[in-house]
């Protein structure tokens, strides 16, 4: 089976099948599709359409689209449906966390309806305690289902135990060890269990080489050590080093993506999780923030300049290089602020405090500040013909290149210093920022070069 | 075992222990490390001293670090390595997939002299015929290590093939089940190992719900699939459907991470992948090309409001929102263009062609517009008490709102249609044309209010 193209042409048709009831066609169509295709179908159908597809699937089946849809979509499906059909046709048929996950996203009313309605007490004591983890910890993002054995056992009690958990869950990844009072003591992996005699204690041939987080730990620094350590999966103990979870490769991928996104969307001044497909309202709202600040910005420029307006009128040329002046602090602060949280982010940067970054940042300022303004000095005085107008340009664009690469170092490394996101620094704030401190530079250094020169 | 926290004081305890040529200190202190852990230590060393870690580690554990180095640092060990160390004590221990691209990385003739030294003849064609992939697809990504069945075995014959290939495979993801010609039918779950008996032929147990990609598809479909289906390995088959090679999670979430990464630094305008603990030159190189860019867009602003010298002559406080009007449509340029990159990239742009995005981008577009250029019209009129500036000011504000969330929005959706990385348009690229585009639109506006009003 090789990747499922959605197109207009197959969402038309089966909304044309749901429409005349053709409850044949609706399940050829969708018979044989992985969840993930099915919940990108719903995603494209109106709610009513979509309601009927999931009526059609079996419960376990329909489940697993409900977990694939996206947020926001899933909350009017889960609208729709009463607190018993949740627990009793949703709830059970899904693996614990993203049971936990789905039920964390209802009301608060309608949530403690739902857990009331879990038939199997084992299952709903394990959503509890995962709802009680602060969301963005290891706690929150694991899973209660996985194979463990005890060390006293013998290798055939294992095979045997582990051939009864293995009926609850999908996929075996690692076996763990436990002792008598559930303390982690390390993993049986699967080929090992191919390779010794039946008889052997598990005592005598797990691994201790294991990796784990707390509860607690956040969830990026278990993005960062799966991904480092390539692990799939990676076990969750509690303050007395009891395995109460695992945490899966697919769960930390959108981790991984999410991250990502989130510094790349702060640094396109967007604020909060939007794509296209969002409606007008949504995106109108997720942008206005950054822009105000960007208005704002551009109202104090209005007053930088207004203070050398004499100047403007005196050399109306001065105001030729207000945007390349403006531009060249943006596109710098961006570009050095991108360095930084992108380091931050893969937890790359040079061992050492902020000195030695301003000044390695120092260097590359001067040489990229040194060739540019070369070039707008010859170029500024060979189009304009005007040797004063060129070396203020020239100088400003020097100055302002500098203190703007130091400027776009050292607000996110404070910021982090801080705890505070230093992707917050990129993208509209560090630009508005440098515009109005680049135009200051600017000015000052025309006035001192024109009344001195 | 936790993350290990690498510090400047650690690094500095085994230079001195490396000087002193005390290897009793410098085995205790890597000893029970991670290679990925190993390697971090290495990145932060000069090249003798790293050479000396690795000569104090066996032959596996030394291959396992020096896959896990940066690649610039990895060229340096490779370059102080002969060939036939690198074929014999290198290559040998590693799997298939890492191998190929340690040699893929060398110098062409080096190539050829560390394949044909290269001692287990089986290993090194598996390598020669991965290196004939193109680099970017499924091919080239795949290893050659997995456990396959054929499906006219027994499970207790399958049984004992996998314990004889499970001895060379670190990690057992999943038994794939071919027919005699090794054509891929499906995959037989750990799991039913566990549970079916052992005379049971695999034809009759195996399951054909398995995902392929061929070996010529684009890693990014590759890390889609991995991602949308949560995938942990994707098996990859040739054109005659024969079942060639598997590709795991780690090495897609590289290729996940480097995407967004890519992304991310073609917004900000950085060409090639640098980060913070490069050298002054590299970083300047990287950040150059696209300074110059904004330099030439500086160069042509300063053009184009020099065709208005006149004006600003007669309204020096046409000058002051220069700043405004560039920050403005810069701001939304980068937002709208952001957004489909990352639409693109995700693969969930909504269906339909660029008309629909076009003008849901109008709509969001006319309303930030408004909110926006009112703002505008009521700060510059009180601040400067000037009318016919505030309406030139407002006016051209919404102007340059829409025109620049249509072609943020346009411009990435045509280069993706032309088979262009999209991410290009966004950044100081997206910027420069709408500091330009708006300049123009914000002197003819004024010229046309000065001279009517």
């Amino acid at each position: 089976m090789e990747k499922f193209e959605l197109t207009r042409k197959y969402i038309k048709s089966i909304q044309k099948a749901i429409d005349r009831k053709d409850e044949k066609t609706i399940l050829e169509k969708i018979d044989g599709l992985h969840p993930a295709d099915v919940a990108e179908i719903l995603d494209e159908l109106d709610i009513d359409h979509g309601l009927i597809i999931l009526q059609n699937m079996d419960g376990k089946r329909a489940s697993d689209v409900i977990i694939e849809l996206e947020d926001d979509i899933r909350a009017l499906f889960l609208d729709r449906l009463s607190s018993q059909e949740i627990a009793e046709q949703l709830v059970e048929n899904l693996d614990s966390d993203d049971a936990a996950d789905v039920i964390s996203e209802l009301p608060e009313d309608k949530r403690e309806e739902v857990i009331s309605n879990i038939d199997d007490v084992e299952q709903a004591s394990d959503i509890v305690s995962l709802l009680n983890y602060e969301e963005g910890t290891a706690g929150a993002l694991m899973g209660k289902e996985m194979i463990w054995v005890s060390d006293d056992w013998t290798v055939k009690t294992a095979v045997k135990e582990m051939r009864r958990q293995a009926e609850q869950i999908d996929q075996v990844y690692t076996v763990y060890v436990v002792d008598a009072n559930q303390k982690l003591l390390g993993r049986l992996p699967v080929k090992k269990l191919l390779t010794t005699p039946v008889k052997t204690r598990i005592g005598d041939v797990y691994r201790e080489d294991i990796r784990v987080v707390k509860t607690w730990t956040p969830q990026e620094e278990v993005a960062q050590i799966m991904e480092k350590y390539d692990l799939v999966v990676l076990p969750v103990i509690d303050e007395l080093g009891r395995l109460v979870g695992r945490i899966t490769i697919d769960d930390v991928v959108d981790v991984i993506k999410e991250e990502a996104e989130k510094d790349y969307q702060l640094a396109s001044g967007i604020s909060s999780d939007v794509d296209q497909t969002d409606t007008v309202w949504q995106l109108t709202r997720a942008r206005l923030p950054w822009l105000l600040i960007g208005m704002m910005g551009g109202m104090l420029s209005a007053l930088v300049i207004g203070q050398y307006e004499h100047s403007i009128k005196l050399i109306p040329a001065m105001a030729f290089f207000i945007p390349l002046i403006t531009a060249m602090a943006g596109n710098i602060g961006v570009q050095s602020s991108a360095i930084i949280v992108q380091g931050l982010a893969n937890n790359s940067l040079e061992l050492g405090g902020i000195l030695p970054k301003l000044s390695k940042e120092f260097s590359v300022a001067l040489l990229n500040g040194t060739v540019l303004s070369l070039i707008a000095l010859v170029g500024s005085y060979f189009v304009f013909n005007d040797f004063q107008l060129g070396l203020t340009v020239s100088l400003a664009l020097l100055t302002v290149i500098i203190v703007a690469a130091l400027l776009g170092t050292f607000v996110p490394l404070m910021l982090d210093k801080y705890k505070i996101d230093p992707a917050l620094a990129t993208g509209p704030f560090i630009t508005t920022l440098n515009d109005i401190i680049g135009l200051f530079i600017y000015f000052m250094i025309g006035q001192l070069i024109f009344t001195s020169l």
